[in-house]
């Protein structure tokens, strides 16, 4: 079992991003619920609302978080000054006090905009850029207590992939064998079922197909593709499976490049390789074995408190690689009206090269 | 069972949308995933993150929507032009391209600020302005199909609290009662449970805690809010119950406050009146009564395709009721360290005055 993050845990975060948005030129940061706010303060609210949550970070204060006043209670264990504010008051007056007229802030990326309007409105010369990409190294180098949890979320999705090879697919439409993932997910130890993708047959060539009421039958191949959160961390992985003895030629080909792709990508990983590099490692491959245009989406996204973060393996990425770095390594070939195939692992990297986190078999397993 | 929305419905709620806007002085309208975009189109793609989805209504051309290309196959069913975008290529630049340079655009309130701070450096001279503020209008009448939607919902969270009423509370910590009305929501119908607020004793004085490893006590009063999505719309009641046959004289006290505030503002309700006046009615009530002080938010907010949504029951929305409108009235009282009590039903107006669609009792109820 991890220890939970502690008020000191959650000082030094805040301490290391003040210090970031210094360094980048920045007046301070405004965070908002979603991963960044949980990652600096440990305080999530129930829901995300219309009702403004914001954290301040500046040089020249302490924390401040302006609550909504029905949720303070929530929020004193956050080790940061509270100011609330009622419904019926205007809390952007509250923020706009204490922001500097011409002030450079980060905002964080999946804040409302009905927020961010309002705040330029009121401080017109203020100017707002976006956290990840103002500070995209914020969250995404993990400490050792986030890649134990990062790896424990892997091990219980490799868990759920184990108990799904032996559950029925032929027959039974995508989205039972979907409720049965997530059942296992849940069954080890996942709080939160995020996503369980089950492309059965052509369904399998639309990549972000989740699951609806085909049903599976025999000589399917399925791209199955889930994950969630365990004890606040993601997990994301994607195993392609077929249905009975027998795959089609084709399809031990296409999966047999894809599988070699993943491993040639894995083995690019080390510190100081330009993100882009390991998107370009997979997309030769597929490309040489001919398949290049049917490899439509960038090979992976940085995992964490959320399931696509930085860093982005991704062609324009020109960031480097460095220790504790975890994300994605997904290639895929998507066969329109057939079949797709993708395999996902999630990787860290380490001093000199990479590990991965999920480590189950990526050979073409069969289903019955 | 109601039916599907068709395309048709989708197309007559987009030519809405774009002749408010246009009265609204607005040159176009921005819509994001979030409840915006399937109330429109009926699509959403399976995970809202940072690959850029978004609509684009305007009066000079038919709707465009930009999708990442990995999500276009699940987007076909929109009713309209579809244009993708690839991992690596600038999405900003395929909607910076189809904006007036000095237009002004009604953007979705939940919209992340990335895209719009993208779309801010991209055209300088066009204006945004949050949707809710310029067309509070947009989703807050329910039509006939979707006014069912919400009774099938109301009706079904009623189901889940009447069987809550038979399982155990004392000795059993606030979250496996929270497991156990999840679990109720999702026996009779609902999709996915968003909330279930367990708040016993203390807890039940803060309004937004949700559920926690206190262990319920005898004398306990328990503030039970909970609710979820069924068939895409929201539910979402309270109901304050006592553990033990014998609540102390100021817990009837308080609760009988909470039921007849609640009740004299859901008289209030008819086409007309002001939505801050239902608050106000409420709050008067308590208020005379001695609470006022422990009566810490507005009475209520919309629902519909999320559950909290315009109409607002505020201080300072002056926008007047109109038939079709539905939305919570919930009332509370809490007293820190103490207890908590709030009553909340969904009503809708109608043509001479309101309807409750939660009908469980409001009268104190014993549990085990």
């Amino acid at each position: 079992m991890t220890q939970p993050f502690s008020a000191d845990d959650y000082q030094a975060r805040m301490a290391r991003a003040t210090a970031a948005a210094a360094a980048a030129s920045l007046t301070g940061l405004l965070i908002a619920p979603g991963p960044d706010l949980p990652y600096l303060t440990g305080y999530q609210p129930v829901a995300i609302t219309e009702r403004m949550t914001m954290l301040l970070l500046t040089e020249r204060a302490q924390p401040v978080m302006i609550v909504p006043r029905l949720e303070r209670p929530d929020a004193t264990d956050a080790p940061v000054t509270l100011v609330d504010w009622t419904d019926g008051e205007d809390p952007y007056a509250v923020v706009a006090g204490l922001l500097d007229p011409d002030g450079r802030y980060g905002i964080s990326d999946s804040a409302w905009v009905l927020h961010l309007l309002e705040l330029q409105s009121r401080v017109p010369g203020a100017s707002f850029a976006s956290l990840t990409k103002s500070l995209p190294m914020l969250r995404a180098v993990k400490d050792a207590d986030e890649l134990a949890r990062l790896a424990a979320a892997a091990a219980a999705a490799d868990a759920a992939y184990h108990d799904i090879l032996n559950v029925r697919f032929a027959g039974r439409k995508e989205t039972e064998v979907a409720a049965d993932l997530a059942a296992r997910l849940i069954a080890h130890g996942h709080s939160q079922v995020d996503f369980t993708v089950v492309g059965s047959g052509p369904n399998g060539a639309k990549p972000h197909h989740e699951a609806g009421d085909r049903v599976i039958a025999d000589g399917d191949m399925i791209v199955l593709d889930f994950g969630g959160l365990r004890d606040g961390y993601g997990s994301d992985t994607t195993r392609t499976v077929h249905v009975g003895a027998a795959p089609a030629a084709e399809m031990r080909k296409v999966h047999d490049i894809v599988r070699e792709a993943q491993q040639k990508a894995f083995e690019a990983v080390r510190p100081g390789v330009p993100c882009q590099e390991i998107d370009r490692v997979a997309r030769r491959h597929i490309t040489e074995a001919g398949y290049g245009e049917y490899f439509i989406h960038r090979v992976g996204h940085g995992i964490g408190l959320t399931t696509h973060e930085p860093p982005y393996m991704a062609e324009g990425e020109a960031q480097v690689l460095v220790p504790g770095m975890c994300f994605s390594i997904e290639p895929g070939i998507y066969l329109p009206d057939r079949f797709g195939v993708r395999i996902e692992d999630i990787v860290t990297v380490t001093e000199d090269g990479a590990r991965r986190l999920n480590t189950t078999s990526r050979e073409l397993a069969t289903v019955s």
